[in-house]
């Protein structure tokens, strides 16, 4: 029997959606530096970069970045190794399922027999070696036909992520369940009921062969489905099909596209996980996430230059990213975050509010503060 | 009988202590920008020249303004009417007693039927003809040898300021009353006790002849009156004698060395005025006159570029300053302080706290900071 450690990954592709704006994060995060792009972490290394480094031992360069045709040249500069054919940029925002259909539709056409995995391009995962392991774990059942998601184990009753209903565990693949259903984001106490329930957060990462991915979605939607191959088959040689059709494709998200319909139908399955894994949805995620991965004990958690962050009784976040020194006195829960041209100053739990603030702007046209 | 209105000031003299770090309002101020170099109150000209705007209808250029070393180049920069000789600066600080009597030296030596009149150069006045009205009721006492105290009317049972006891009316001049007492800062019970006894705040403006000020200190101190008479008749023309005797010269304040013990003895009169004065000691006095000053009625009050800002559910003071966006979401009472190196935020209710930082940075020698 093959044991999850030596299970190959030869033919193993990652794609990697860069797109969404995290609006959560301004200032920090600006239309032409999206959160993907940001070094939120203090690694020294951008979202996107920890991304690939993660993925790079299971899948080489086997990878397939998706990213807005804004982003495609700050996404090469900061993956310099990946060949330019590998970064696909979308003419404009359609939702989920256009950009890792048109992926798999690529994939599908450069070899028959790849398996896609598929991870964004804009999250944190603590334990990387977990993370390889659990796709490890869902690489064989991939290959055998199933679409593998990957079920976080809630470490709080959450009511900003869809959850996962695990069913049996399938008997050809040890550690994989069927994923029972999927179900939106729950209110409070049904999120509770979920966590003892022993639902697993759905982080929308999978693993699934583009045949199996594009028929599951030839099911609900055919057309789509045909579009997308249609265009792969004409790339790269016509890059200009991405123009003309693109603009044509359904607005969905993969989730309620395949992932939903396809779990009823038995078609999912799921390895659950424990990575320590984040969204960094906005200030107060950031903030838990640098504790975290500090240790950091100290009232006030700066993310960036921690020489230039002086404080007297306080606590909370301080983004420092400009050489200027930042003064807090006498605020619990204060997040201030300094930047070049704007500063942000609010409270941990007004923290997901900065998105209405963003919104605000673009109404007033005020675009360059965006 | 000569009116108030009518009386002249042709020999008075206007003395500006311009000195005071004003810590409490770090980072805008700082040692190489200290407050009354500041426009604090967005009227395009700084304390010290709102200072010398409100005087100069009463004194021309009858004025000397006394700083510390360090402040002659831009005091001279900002009053550039003001000869250059109309500046004593002070070697190094040796509190008011020491400044305001070297000016009266001077003084009483370049003519001895000057009157002189000592006025702070960062305090803000919003009603200059309630002022230069009390200083002409004050000018015949002055002349016929009394020391007169301006009083105010208190605004609120403050802790942060001396009071003045008011007593009776003097018979010779209507409208001034003897000063029975100056009181320390009180607690908040005794402020109370004040205001509703009618006592006056002290904010250190007074009126008498140069004479009768060194001649009060030579009664308690009559070395230190020798000396600065003595400093003074070697000026303009040893300008070394300054660096000579400055450093043997007592630190003592203005109020201990001369206004109290001259109450007690009945030598001080009072004029009681209600000017609109603030001594914006701290940023929470800063929101009071900002808001005071332009009746606004905005939750959040912004001194600086108020296009610059923008708030949801907050409110406060926001000094915005660099052209750079500040953005406040969901804070009560916040203080945001927006300069080119350094970034204050703290609460209307911990403004004062704000020396305690400066203290901190400068026993850690960031003097760079501060």
């Amino acid at each position: 029997m093959t044991t999850i450690a030596t299970v190959s990954t030869a033919r193993l592709w990652a794609v990697v959606p860069a797109g969404g704006a995290g609006t959560r994060l301004w200032p920090l995060s600006r239309r032409d530096r999206p959160k993907f792009l940001l070094d939120l972490t203090g690694a020294g290394r951008s979202l996107l970069q920890q991304t690939t480094d993660r993925l790079r031992p299971l899948t080489g360069d086997r990878m397939i970045v998706v990213t807005g045709l804004a982003h495609r040249a700050a996404v090469a500069a900061q993956l310099p190794e990946l060949p330019a054919s590998r970064i696909l940029a979308e003419p404009s925002p359609r939702d989920s399922m256009a950009a890792i259909g048109l992926a798999a539709a690529v994939l599908e056409a450069l070899d028959p027999e790849a398996v896609l995995g598929s991870f964004a391009a804009d999250h944190v995962i603590a334990d990387s070696e977990a993370f390889r392991l659990a796709i490890r774990a869902a690489v064989p059942a991939a290959e055998a036909g199933w679409l593998v998601t990957i079920g976080l184990r809630p470490t709080s009753p959450a009511t900003g992520f869809g959850y996962i209903r695990p069913g049996a565990e399938l008997a050809e693949h040890e550690g994989v369940r069927a994923a029972a259903e999927f179900v939106e984001k729950p209110g409070p106490e049904v999120a509770q009921e979920y966590v003892s329930a022993g639902y697993r957060w759905n982080a929308g990462m999978f693993v699934g062969r583009p045949g199996v991915i594009l028929d599951l979605l030839a099911d609900s939607d055919p057309e789509f489905a045909a579009n997308l191959r249609d265009i792969a088959a004409q790339l790269p040689d016509r890059p200009e099909v991405l123009d003309e059709r693109w603009p044509t494709l359904p607005r969905i998200a993969f989730d309620h596209a395949i992932a939903e319909p396809a779990a009823t139908a038995g078609r999912v399955a799921v390895v659950e996980a424990d990575l320590g894994w984040d969204d960094i949805g906005d200030f107060a995620s950031l903030e838990q996430v640098a504790r975290s991965l500090r240790k950091e004990e100290s009232p006030v958690v700066v993310v960036g230059e921690a020489g230039h962050v002086v404080s007297r009784d306080s606590s909370g976040l301080v983004v420092a990213g400009t050489g200027r020194t930042v003064a807090i006195v006498g605020l619990d829960d204060i997040v201030v975050v300094d930047t070049p041209d704007a500063v942000l100053v609010t409270s941990r739990s007004r923290a997901q509010d900065v998105k209405a603030l963003v919104e605000e702007f673009r109404a007033q046209g005020r675009e360059d503060l965006t």
